[in-house]
């Protein structure tokens, strides 16, 4: 029997999917749980990531028209009840700020005071105050297209969470688009999912389904939601990214009117959509291996790092290693040479963790050849290459795209594994029952069979998108985070 | 007696100065007020400017080893209890979560609901939730220094809000760094407050006053304040930037303590500072005139516009605009060709209200010639000028550089000529009484009078900074925001 390997993560993947997840973001120093119940503190390496995502796709959002604006962090209750639909989905979790100051009790602790009129909510998505503010915006036709975007914190009170895919405040963007017609807004929900699709695959290397939602999955308010959705290593589903047709409810609730072409007065059409820090939590369980996070390299806070082996001669080593870095960091890349004074398997071993897509090892062979020997994190040992300084850094960019491609790959791979096709409720429980991962996609007719819920509450399914490329004829079904 | 000049801005400044502000900010379409108690909504166009600002500072402070993150957005009561000054400072201006959802009351309206077992107040600033974090990741001297920054939103409660200068949810980056020994925190301390300084004058073009605040105007819980003081048209100061020495008031209270290099526990030095969106309220009163806004050009929204005259060979017109547009924009600049339907005066104005440096206008004989006619906004129509459009091209960049230093050196001026120097209480007093506008310096023994706090009350005054340029033996009296 062959001896089993020792990985830096403890459990394994197949040994307990949920304990992996949580040890590759310990192990990786990406985010922690706080103080402040079901709110994460990301941590420096975690938010280096992030960053790089939102620069990123917030320059595709300017070059598509988009301009970035701030709005209010609270939302009145009475903005809320406007749209019943919207209300209703997320009354049950939301932050209810109360009283605007503090007071020495009796016991001389701290109590809130102040009460206020009308309380706020923290805001969980911020359509009605946008939509409030598109209505004094919005005059004419003339003032459309308007497309809205911020990037900032929601809120949305969890009892049970972890860490990116489900925390009581949570990080994204959300676009908020305002048009004349229908058949506009349409076409920015399905050319926002289109750059939401090339950014994940482009940038993250993560593929996914795109498609329609299911009536029961859409957005509260929205008449038809489109989402890219991605699948982990354990077969569930991951919602990464969504956008909202919202037609005319929330044109109508705030009350975004417009003088039209015709000079007659009339309700804009409107959208949204977002992506967050869940899809942070995605790469890590489509990407991550038992010794921990594998990082895009297209937004890896480090895409090189340098490991200096310090020995007697260390000086020497870290004047090679800082040029090599420097001349790295010339080419636009993102470097770090690991000085730290550590056993150098313990920074080797920490490099592996955080994913660092490729790492260099500088001895004093190295040094002493001009040479450097180097490892792709998505492969491992076995790339294994030594090559000259000027070799490796004419390379290094064709490396960091191969291990792009070799990431997306893999994943697109992934996904098309682990989708089985079935006609009937009886397909979905037979695959279930026997412990299988993955979606099963079945026609969308099954929808209609009364059987359906029963099997999706034994094995807690949902729907997941009827995805576009059976032209919204099937339709995937599965668990989900 | 000349007539009175037409003026863009309805008051003028000296007609009503706080008046004057806020028409200049909905002139420029930068921010309003929304629907929520003293939350402003900042508006594309002003958006823009504190991205310019962010993103130049950012990489700043990346390059002096700060690290971001995010820390949450609420702060449990008990953290805030932990530090009896720090509390009283913010108490009175704490928007209080009590209530995690929302529930149909009797009369089928939203109820609070969920009561919290402890309540959270959204953060103020993050010193102690930072701190408790700190408290965990730094167990030995090789963890320091440690300096973390994030960039955010944060609430405290004001009653009267003007937009930029006092609003109840706020932005800003927040810098938190430890460090073994006081003598690195105070030199931190001054390292980011020359930043900030460097930043103001080279970016913004504002010049200030550097110093150190009396024990009064301290941040609570700090050892001591340094500030960089700017002063506004009307000759009121405004706190622009802060650092604070913290000393051991927030390690002892977080309880951030690592083994020293003598092997023995003790307690980190620790320090705090930041800017905010006041900057932008700044920038307003003291570059704006009576036409509106001037944009310092390095972090101008739009550094040039240009305005195509359109007549009857518009199509030949619009795409000469474009071309330049696009010459202008590759040499990495910032510019917007204004082709709305409108008539030209109301784009001109337009531009002038909203402070674009430089205006470029082409009519049908500057397309015939390919010439290009510009006129800065520093200066007004004297400043106007007829190029080949070549001969723009090679002097756009000169052209802003000399509108930022015009601009700074008018701060400059102007800040020098409205400091008066005093000697006792009864000078200051003298200076007030006559509404005279600027700011007063006297010797700091000044403080040591029992009259001055009747004077300071009388006038509305307060201690600004003791500057360094005075090492610190004089100290600055005046109005501020």
């Amino acid at each position: 029997m062959a001896k089993k390997p020792r990985t830096a993560i403890t459990p394994t993947r197949d040994e307990d999917f949920a304990q992996w997840y949580q040890q590759v973001i310990k192990a990786a120093d990406m985010a922690e749980n706080s103080p402040v119940r079901g709110c994460m503190i990301i941590k420096p390496y975690g938010f280096a990531l992030w960053e790089n995502m939102q620069r990123i796709f917030d320059g595709w959002l300017k070059d598509y028209g988009v301009q970035n604006a701030s709005f209010p962090l609270l939302i009145p209750l009475s903005f809320l009840e406007k749209e019943a639909e919207h209300i209703d989905g997320f009354a049950k979790e939301c932050a209810v700020v109360t009283h605007h100051r503090l007071e020495q009790g009796e016991d001389g602790e701290l109590v809130p005071a102040g009460k206020l009129e009308e309380p706020y909510v923290i805001r969980p998505t911020s359509e009605t105050i946008i939509g409030d503010a598109m209505s004094r915006w919005i005059q004419s036709y003339r003032d459309l297209p308007m497309k809205l975007n911020q990037w900032g914190n929601v809120m949305r009170w969890e009892m049970r969470t972890r860490l990116f895919l489900r925390t009581s405040e949570f990080f994204w963007h959300e676009g908020h688009n305002a048009f004349e017609t229908p058949e506009e807004a349409k076409a920015d929900c399905l050319t926002v999912l289109g750059m939401y699709e090339k950014f994940f695959e482009e940038y993250l290397a993560l593929s996914g389904f795109m498609g329609i939602k299911t009536p029961d999955e859409r957005f509260p308010g929205a008449l038809e939601t489109y989402a890219f959705e991605a699948i982990m290593q354990d077969g569930k589903a991951l919602q990464a990214a969504t956008t909202h047709d919202l037609g005319q409810t929330f044109s109508r609730s705030c009350n975004i009117k417009f003088q039209g072409r015709n000079g007659e007065e009339q309700l804009a059409y409107t959208t949204s959509w977002a992506f967050s820090t869940r899809a942070i939590g995605g790469m890590i369980m489509v990407h991550g291996d038992d010794d921990g996070m594998i990082m895009p390299p297209r937004v890896a806070p480090q895409q090189v790092i340098i490991l200096p082996f310090i020995k007697d001669n260390s000086d020497e080593i870290l004047e090679f290693a800082d040029k090599l870095a420097s001349q790295i960091k010339d080419m636009e890349l993102r470097v770090r040479v690991d000085n730290r004074d550590m056993r150098t398997p313990d920074k080797m071993w920490d490099a592996v963790k955080k994913g660092v897509p490729i790492r260099v090892e500088i001895g004093a062979r190295e040094m002493e050849n001009g040479e450097v020997t180097f490892v792709r994190r998505d492969i491992g040992r076995s790339s294994k290459e030594t090559l000259s300084a000027d070799a490796f850094l004419g390379k290094v960019q064709s490396v960091l795209d191969d291990i792009h491609d070799n990431m997306l790959e893999r994943s697109k791979a992934f996904r098309d594994e682990h989708v089985v096709d079935g006609s009937n409720v009886q397909d979905i429980d037979n695959f279930f029952a026997k412990d299988n991962i993955g979606l099963v996609k079945v026609p969308v007719s099954v929808l209609d069979d009364a059987k359906l819920e029963e099997v999706m509450s034994k094995h807690s399914l949902s729907t997941r998108c009827m995805p576009f490329a059976d032209d919204g004829k099937k339709v995937l079904i599965g668990k989900a985070y």
